[in-house]
């Protein structure tokens, strides 16, 4: 297997196979040698209208020989849902593709997962190829085979953990993307530098004070390349989520309620995933885990992302409290959260009382 | 883990898990060791409309100790679809089962599909349970861990690999299952002497020569335990479906082409595999791999168990080779046959010429 010159290449190892990532400039052009060895088989390929102008005739170039059909979706996380995923499997047996075809996902995270799930039950499982175009999605969604699709009264209820043969990260799709995204995506890389702490979370810092945008390929190649290899490091050791993967939703408990809250139509992900980074680490100030300098420092790098980080005006603390406590409630779950003391040292906590929890969410709030 | 009294119990192993496969009698009133386990969590028990009256309420005393909800499908393969399955989800959503929860399949193969895969994909996957009611799921659909739903273009076209926590296989329940239904059963057991060969082969000659009804429950139990045996033992060895468990489907490449032109309505499915297990033993004897003597003899076998073989009249034989050879041109997929020399001797082939195939069909037609 030839591959692209300068690009990393991470091993995602798990109990049934390893696969590499790709992180890259220019692969879109350069990377037929993913699909030598699919050359015979029979491909779909799943974009979004607003990806698949861009990006898919490039990648159809890059893979001649290959026998490939497209699908294109509306672009939105309310289409990540049964509907589309119907109309994926439609094509697949109009088209009577075999056991033996696989898919490739071209766009962010909602084409990902649904691509990702649609292969996992088609057929009982068929290979499929992740080509993440924004940076929330080759940072995180990428990798480690989550896949989904929401139901009406979930996000992500229904899915599988299912792994791609490959992830093709090309940075060069960062150009195009809008930048309230790229700076969504941002809040991802924040919480693996959060997880992982070191020099990652030193060098992070001060890249973000000089500013990183989506047109600085030699900073964020190798940044993407580190996420990923964070993430690649957990699922090796926990693929189904039983323990230590956990740790990977740094912020989301947080970041969920808000955007159940909101009916996921005021934030993107990354952006409540920004706000709940910053509850997260107040609420392990509050505990006693870690130094209030650290949230200091975490709201100083959210904000040289240009992300906001305080719960907005509008939204009501009692309320999204009795939310979260309400979950928590509920036969035997308790409501769980990854706290820390430091960076790179991050754990589980199931045992938050409410009235912390609560004066976290009021000192979080922008308001007054 | 205190077990009934004089039940079998067959491990099937795994890549992911290892689970027990208990074939005994009256298990389902003395089945409350296999929750034991798992008696703290949430459980939703999926059953079918004919089934459910019959046997709930004792499976429900069985486990008094466990939080119960029950959903009643309704009973048939057509059931078998995305409105059940949403039906599943819908259920457990509503209910807030967690990650930890678990399902019950109590019913036949439908009921044991669809709850599988709700199973494998809720919350991307809990853990679930098998209680077969019927001879065919006994012997073949409960374990092993295929899961699938209808596709209104193609049968268990959307499905996965999701391996149960246990199988629990009360013989008792064949004593309510509709006779036709028994018959059907019987045609995947001698699937299974066909597989397997040797004295196991013999003895199930004899019996059906001697005749087995469904109250046979000394018959009954080890024969179902020695079907479970072999499954398990192929299933180890294979469980994706990558070569060796093709061989599970002798006889059923004829019998779902059968199933396809009568569009499901004609037979059950263990009566489609009777015929196509005829015609599979006289393609091997066409093709020179079996003697006549085995054809005939598999031709006793089936008629004893009360099972018609013969392609009936109302199926157009040409039309029944063209749809198998159009499957066969499409794409590079090869119209594979489990084929046998002899009982424990089978293999795959993927190169019948047409002209055999039609003989085969014309000599396994009844008319004329």
């Amino acid at each position: 297997m030839v591959k692209a010159n300068n690009a990393y290449q991470i091993d995602v190892i798990t109990g049934e196979n390893t696969y590499p990532v790709y992180v890259g400039e220019g692969l879109l052009e350069h990377c037929s040698f993913v699909f030598e060895q699919l050359a015979t088989r029979q491909v779909l390929m799943v974009s979004n209208e607003t990806v698949a102008p861009l990006y898919m005739d490039k990648l159809l170039n890059a893979m001649p020989d290959v026998e490939t059909d497209c699908l294109i979706l509306k672009d939105g996380e309310q289409y990540k849902n049964f509907t589309s995923l119907q109309k994926i499997y439609d094509k697949l047996i109009d088209g009577r593709y075999h056991r033996d075809s696989y898919l490739i996902a071209l766009g962010g995270g909602v084409v990902g997962d649904i691509t990702g799930f649609a292969a996992s039950t088609y057929q009982r499982g068929i290979a499929y190829i992740q080509i993440p175009t924004t940076l929330l999605a080759q940072v995180d969604a990428s990798v480690g085979g989550k896949t989904a699709i929401n139901h009406p009264l979930g996000k992500n209820m229904i899915g599988s953990f299912y792994q791609p043969e490959a992830v093709v990260i090309d940075v060069n799709t960062l150009r195009t993307l809008p930048e309230r995204e790229f700076k969504a995506g941002l809040a991802e890389v924040i919480k693996y530098a959060l997880l992982h702490g070191g020099t990652f979370f030193d060098t992070l810092y001060q890249q973000l004070e000089e500013g990183i945008d989506a047109s600085d390929i030699e900073v964020l190649k190798p940044l993407i390349a580190k996420c990923c290899r964070i993430k690649a490091d957990i699922v090796r050791q926990d693929e189904k989520e039983t323990g230590l993967r956990a740790l990977l939703n740094l912020g989301h408990t947080f970041a969920h309620a808000l955007e159940t809250l909101s009916a996921y139509k005021r934030w993107l992900h990354g952006e409540a995933v920004a706000i709940g980074l910053y509850c997260a680490v107040l609420l392990s100030v509050k505990l006693g885990y870690a130094k209030l300098s650290l949230a200091e420092k975490v709201a100083h790098m959210l904000s040289c992302a240009g992300l906001a980080y305080k719960i907005p005006v509008g939204i009501d603390v009692e309320q999204l409290c009795d939310k979260m406590m309400l979950d928590k409630k509920i036969k035997d779950k308790r409501l769980q959260f990854v706290l820390l003391e430091a960076p790179g040292a991050c754990f589980l906590n199931s045992e938050v009382p409410e009235r912390l929890l609560k004066e976290t969410l009021i000192e979080a709030f922008e308001g007054d």
